[in-house]
């Protein structure tokens, strides 16, 4: 059995729970917590214990799945549990990949360990299908979409507006664009003509609704650029109807083969997920399976979703996997 | 440059040669052939050698691409050359893999070689969904449907019936089968309920074109188990809208998530091909490149795609594939 520690017990740790529970070849050995233990109570009763344990545990644990966020709790926790453990995380800003990349390696390849970043569906499987498309159909063009699915960073800009009291963001792929795309059109598409946002406001009683709306679909970064439809709801509405986290999106590779490009390619690869944050645990636990194996192997240093030989995230042998699968 | 061979110069063949043609960082040595080789004539004017010639030239070529078939070509012609070069080839009958992967491994460690095994789209890039679905949603199911496109066996198949000149098949997946796996129904589905066959049938002037019809639709193994529909054509007709070799299909996986599975999930991976012959060459190149890094690392053996981390596909480095594709 491979032994698994969870950092963090928000929805992603709690994914992670979940998947570890249906994972035949894995055993949860404790959740990890910045908060009083005491306080936080897991769904399968695994015991909660404080960050500054986690060293003394260093033989009892295979594995550290890092369950913060990509802001402020990552770029330092991958780096300083690296020193000491195999370690997998979802670091999703793509822009400081790289630098995050940098840091986790030396810390690894320090300690000997094997520590994986960028784990989930984007960055993650979505990055996948980017690299196979590019890799097979080098005369093409990518596009990504997202959603239709909820963004948290969204739906937290607008709760920050004056006079809302709750809100839930929906990111809207243009049915006109994916259309395109798949007619082989190789479109060149502005932001807004890629993705809508809908919103769903709860607004205070006497809040002055036009001027939220406004505020909203100008706001900058987030709106501007986007055609945004706001709904005024209740918050009974809100909690009934839009409590979910469903995310998903579809990645395209369009291209073409033949000595004069005479012949048309396009390849799909769609998301349609009830819940983001469990989707992304399962892949993080799939690929802590594949830092496991990696260690055993004598490997270390920071790797990506790139970098890990399908096979060894799935939990059956080699030889298992060709006649079944292949 | 990567240095490449051709070996087999119909549709596959053909097709390496111009995907060789769009790829950045490699050449192509020549084409062998078991024909005479003054009657071989190539689209780049590559040259053009007997298959006896190949073994003088092991110091100019990194790796082969065999792109013969799979009942009388590959289990032979693989095992043999794996003893001399690297190799990939397009193994694609499925029950045979695991023998023919010992064979070629066997060759290959003697060797000291790589050898990639049954490489294209299924097995291949299909594969790679069903071992990416099942790892990271073990509660689940897949399905893979092929379609719509070309059966070349399927049409040699009616080619053989008495009175029939030339012949079209496509299989085409049964579409409320595809709309209740999207749905989340997973069913269970029939061979019937999952295929359907269409055939183009040109027959010579006097045949008895109900027999002929009668005879295809209870075709054992080929048509038996499937609803199909039979037009008869004329060769004219055939040769103008029947000449493509498009091809295609989906594999999906549906799985859930949450202690109690509460979230459902579906993925869907789906290619439309204009050529299956030129995107399955593709593939194969794709993989070539593969072969020659893991050869170059001093690896050897066979492998699958299910052993190649995805990064050595691709012509960038490490460093900026995770700078632009992560």
């Amino acid at each position: 059995m491979i032994k698994i520690g969870i950092v963090g017990y928000g929805n992603l740790g709690k994914g992670v729970e979940s998947a570890i529970v249906h994972s035949s070849d894995m055993t949860l050995v404790g959740v990890f917590t910045r908060r009083n233990p005491k306080s936080v109570h897991t769904y399968t009763d695994v015991p909660v214990y404080g960050m500054d344990e986690i060293y003394k545990m260093k033989d009892q644990i295979d594995v550290l799945i890092l369950c913060g966020g990509s802001a402020n709790d990552l770029p330092k926790q991958t780096v300083e549990l690296a020193q000491y453990f195999n370690v997998i995380d979802s670091f999703d800003t793509h822009a400081k990949i790289p630098e995050h990349f940098e840091n986790v390696n030396k810390s690894s390849e320090k300690s000997q360990h094997v520590s994986i970043i960028s784990v989930g569906w984007d960055p993650g499987l979505f990055s996948l299908n980017r690299l196979y498309g590019q890799a097979i159909l080098p005369n093409g063009k990518d596009y990504t979409f997202w959603g239709k699915g909820v963004s948290q960073g969204h739906s937290d800009a607008i709760r920050r507006v004056e006079g809302v009291l709750d809100a839930r963001q929906y990111t809207i792929p243009v049915d006109e664009a994916l259309e395109s795309v798949r007619n082989g059109d190789n479109p060149s598409l502005t932001t807004r003509q890629k993705h809508m946002r809908e919103c769903f406001v709860v607004a205070k009683p006497d809040a002055d609704l036009s001027k939220i709306e406004m505020t909203i679909k100008t706001m900058p970064h987030y709106f501007d650029e986007y055609d945004t439809t706001v709904h005024f709801i209740t918050q009974e509405e809100l909690d009934k109807n839009h409590k979910g986290i469903p995310h998903g999106g579809i990645v395209f590779r369009t291209g073409t083969t033949g000595l004069n490009n005479e012949n048309k390619h396009l390849v799909e690869y769609k998301l349609t997920l009830d819940s983001n944050p469990e989707f992304t645990s399962s892949v993080l636990v799939a690929y802590a399976r594949a830092a496991y194996r990696m260690y055993q192997q004598g490997q270390c240093g920071c790797k990506t979703v790139f970098d890990i030989p399908p096979a060894y995230l799935h939990v059956e042998s080699g030889e298992e996997l060709r006649k079944k699968l292949l």
